[in-house]
């Protein structure tokens, strides 16, 4: 996703460390501190304009959520959207996914979100999407044991791609949609992405991926 | 598949032992000498009328295949084409797809088939399913170590549920199509069904997945 710098993005941001964490290496190994409870903690990777981390955090006060997206103009979007309607259970974090090692501590995740991934369709560029063995490989790291990656998209060959990637990576396949929206699916929270393409007509792809025991280090 | 009872099916198949192997467990473990040769063995499961079988042994003289089929007036008319375009390559076995260990050694089998299997829709007949747990452990005892399944289907839901199955069974997927008529996929071979219902407009699944190392017994 492309967006145009947002002029005023950063002073935004800055101007609301209750929302957008200023210091997240600080917060490595203390998140339920900073969320005054022990809920279980589910992060979103790549939220974009936040309409789902929203909307679950929203749904579900009994789990703590954080969205992390990587463009600030992106993240400021999602933070008017937190200004307007206060949730206590979501925070948002303006870092690269590919880092998170730096910010949570070892299993300190309880569930991962990928929603309408960047597909990098160019086999040279496999390596920037989010569902690639490098990736894995971080986000096996902070979930705890046998814990999963709910993906969706509208994209097929990046579902292709990563239905083999999670099961090379040894990851069980606990189930798969390849048409969401007529699947009788309850609970589904739209994101952006998938109210534009799913009026399109195209099928949205789901799955939920769990890492094994085994894996685990 | 349900099929009319065909006159002469049982006469048709007795009369043709050259194709349609009469006594299958005397030849377990002795495939190869059957072919008289020692190239790869693959098999197909349900084959039906047998125009992919036909097809891929045609294609490939350098492989034996196997067809298996329950039903005897299919397997008669699968016969019927063998008959017309006489194939050296390629025999019958009239039996059910979960008892293939009475008729195939440890590892004997080089790739197994699926096309186009019957869905079985209903949780309760789940079982019947030929990509459910218990006819993985037949498949996974006839084929080498890191043996593959190819398995097509116009059907969402059993492609869904099968994507799980195999994952769920420790096996890995290498490949996965969700379009496969429009991947520019080279060398298909279409069965009868795959003709029919890719003519609706019906995208063509199919995966390739492979035992690992690791479950074989
Ligand atoms: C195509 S958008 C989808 C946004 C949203 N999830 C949706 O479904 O509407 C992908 C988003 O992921 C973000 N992104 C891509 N790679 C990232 C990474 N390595 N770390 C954090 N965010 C990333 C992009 O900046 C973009 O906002
Ligand atoms: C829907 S038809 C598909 C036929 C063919 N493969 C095609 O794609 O056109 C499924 C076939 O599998 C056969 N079949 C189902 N269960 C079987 C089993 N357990 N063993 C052998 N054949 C089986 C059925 O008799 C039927 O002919």
């Amino acid at each position: 996703m492309r967006v145009r710098k947002r002029p005023g993005a950063e002073e935004l941001v800055a101007a609301h460390p209750e929302y957008v964490v200023q210091d997240p290496e600080a917060w490595k190994g203390r998140w339920h501190q900073r969320f005054g409870n022990d809920h279980p903690i589910h992060i979103e990777i790549g939220m974009g304009k936040g309409q789902f981390i929203t909307g679950m955090a929203a749904a579900h006060p009994e789990i703590n959520y954080i969205g992390v997206e990587m463009q600030i103009s992106v993240v400021s979007i999602a933070l008017d959207k937190l200004i307007e309607c206060p949730l206590a259970n979501l925070q948002l974090l303006h870092v690269d996914g590919s880092e998170l090692t730096n910010y949570f501590s070892d299993s300190e995740i309880d569930q991962i979100y990928l929603n309408f991934s960047d597909p990098w369709p160019k086999k040279r560029h496999e390596k920037r999407r989010l569902t690639s063995h490098s990736f894995l490989e971080v986000d096996e790291t902070i979930l705890r044991p046998s814990g999963e990656i709910h993906f969706k998209t509208d994209n097929q060959g990046l579902f292709e791609y990563s239905l083999s990637s999670f099961s090379k990576y040894g990851m069980i396949l606990e189930q798969v949609w390849l048409d969401l929206h007529h699947s009788g699916y309850e609970g589904n929270i739209m994101t952006e992405y998938e109210e534009k393409f799913s009026k399109k007509g195209q099928p949205i792809y789901r799955v939920e991926a769990r890492f094994s025991d085994k894996t685990k280090k």
